[in-house]
């Protein structure tokens, strides 16, 4: 708990001073003024975390965590739980899809069991299992208020040591059969709205069993009641291990001055419980793409961010993240080296 | 015109055999049916677009086309017309839109001067000159019947050399003060609209401006009366020189089995022209993101295409085809390299 109070109070406000002197710096550009729309945002934003007008978003990582559901034993999810442990390998190997996206955009992926349903260790992933996977919501609380904060604390401390590392850009993802449950929860309770309103496919439920799912998901929130006020009663009674991990690095990636790509719909309910322990940790999140999951732009909303990408994605892990990367070097290529106007008509 | 009607009579449908062999084999990866959404309707595409399961998107190529605009006298435009001739030499730099984000994609810009009203030769831009900028078409159509075909025929050598040169896939891009306004007249045409119902703000203008650019573009259409069944007709009254060339790549890579991967607002005008010359032409477009401007949507309607990036960004130059580059690598990257679900329960 002391790591997790530190890291929060921890949070500052990005800075103003060059979130101005950036829009400056993209006004004096020879092009119409704000007409690289999003990508001018992400400098902007990138200036007021950094605290610089030059930065550097080549040294980029995923940290990936994976954990099981207890509710899994309700029949909310069509695949066979033993996924979750044969998928995470492929995290690291590079093979699997934010294994090959982050390949692909020269990004590490630092894959971490906080919670599989298994007893073996994984070779290549990082060992901090909590416990075999989350009890049954449906039944009771997911897990215990000191496991909510030790998933939160994990994040914190895998964030840190990438940060300590040198990393300068981090994205959050995730394996876990049955979190797309727990995610409907947490956005249920953020929004009040019903379950059968942001309850979706997961991974491929048809109609019948989406209203399983979400009477399932009523049903853990009725017996739970979790306290929308307290985060972390929130996450220790709806929640996942992956889900609290990934928050906790949202918090250390503010507490450091480093920006946070968020993936998709699991991402968000960690992003929720995140912003709802410090709204300040917003300002460092940058939304990578519009998850296909149903619910995704009522979870955006709670977090009024707008992704880039609309690809129709829903496979999790941390591929869009991994995406985005490029985006933004994109982006900070630009911010770098276009040309001024002043240049053009001093020169010309 | 012989290199017209050859390119069009060329283009062949893309292979419904590779599609299915790339649908197979996106079935066969370990992750959830369909989950990576649009990375893989691209693998889809481009496996019938090449005819093959294996391919190269890595040499890339935005051909960039720059042109003035007679309209410009009647103050459609917020900035001065000699911006056309200034920006192109950036494009080659890399130090424009286009050219940043060309360069931090790794791809070439090819650039040329198509009709910009200047007399010099400019460093590092071809020259197609056809004419120092089309006539006013407010006044009369903007180019000849011949221009216009003079236009699309260079597009086609231009993209035809670059394929013979072994780029695998290509982006448009164009520069010139003015064009909105001949796009917003293209779309309005071609989707039968009020020309204010597709006329936006351009690289800036206020309201007032906007109905005033619109109520041009509507003397353009009335004075010409462009024929909607014959798209050279409509591109040589009320169109650009750099709009028919952009219309010539997509015809020379269709015909070639390349992919084309469009820019923005512009860019869509260029394709409505080249689908109306030849349908088949959509199959080897691909959508880069969703313009700003308005009236994109109304023209992404006509080719009932969806982009991927959503970046609130109206700068054109290719800037978005350069964007998307990056995401098609990404795809490909993943299509070589997931581990099929055979081999995990094979091997675990």
């Amino acid at each position: 708990m002391k790591l997790l109070k530190q890291t929060i109070n921890s949070i500052n406000t990005i800075d103003r001073k060059y979130m101005n002197l950036a829009q400056q710096k993209l006004d004096s550009f020879f092009k119409p003024v704000g007409s690289l729309g999003k990508l001018e945002d992400i400098c902007i934003q990138l200036s007021g975390i950094y605290q610089k007008i030059n930065f550097d978003t080549s040294k980029k990582a995923i940290l990936a965590f994976a954990a099981d559901h207890g509710i899994y034993e309700e029949g909310v999810a069509p695949d066979p739980q033993e996924i979750t442990r044969l998928q995470i390998p492929n995290f690291v190997k590079g093979v699997s899809g934010v294994g090959c996206l982050a390949k692909s955009a020269n990004a590490d992926v630092v894959a971490v069991d906080v919670g599989i349903n298994c007893d073996d260790l994984i070779d290549g992933v990082l060992n901090y299992k909590i416990r075999k996977g989350t009890s049954n919501m449906a039944k009771g609380p997911a897990m215990t208020y000191d496991e909510a904060v030790q998933s939160l604390e994990i994040g914190i401390e895998l964030s840190n040591k990438l940060i300590n590392d040198g990393y300068t850009i981090l994205g959050i993802g995730e394996m876990g059969i049955g979190n797309t449950s727990a995610t409907s929860a947490i956005i249920s309770v953020f929004a009040d709205l019903d379950p059968l309103e942001v309850t979706g496919m997961g991974s491929g439920l048809d109609n019948d069993s989406i209203i399983k799912k979400a009477n399932t998901i009523k049903r853990a929130i009725n017996i739970n009641k979790p306290i929308k006020k307290d985060p972390i009663d929130v996450l220790s009674k709806i929640g996942g291990f992956e889900i609290g991990a990934m928050a906790g690095v949202i918090l250390s990636a503010s507490s450091n001055n480093i920006p946070i790509v968020l993936d998709g719909f699991i991402s968000y309910a960690a992003a929720i419980i995140a912003y709802n322990l410090s709204n300040t940790t917003k300002e460092y999140m940058i939304a990578s793409h519009f998850s296909k999951e149903k619910a995704s732009s009522k979870a955006l909303e709670l977090l009024n961010l707008e992704p880039m990408l609309y690809m129709n994605m829903r496979l999790g892990e941390g591929s869009g993240a991994a995406l985005a990367f490029s985006i933004i070097e994109a982006a900070n290529y630009m911010y770098k080296n276009m040309v001024k106007r002043d240049e053009i008509y001093n020169t010309f």
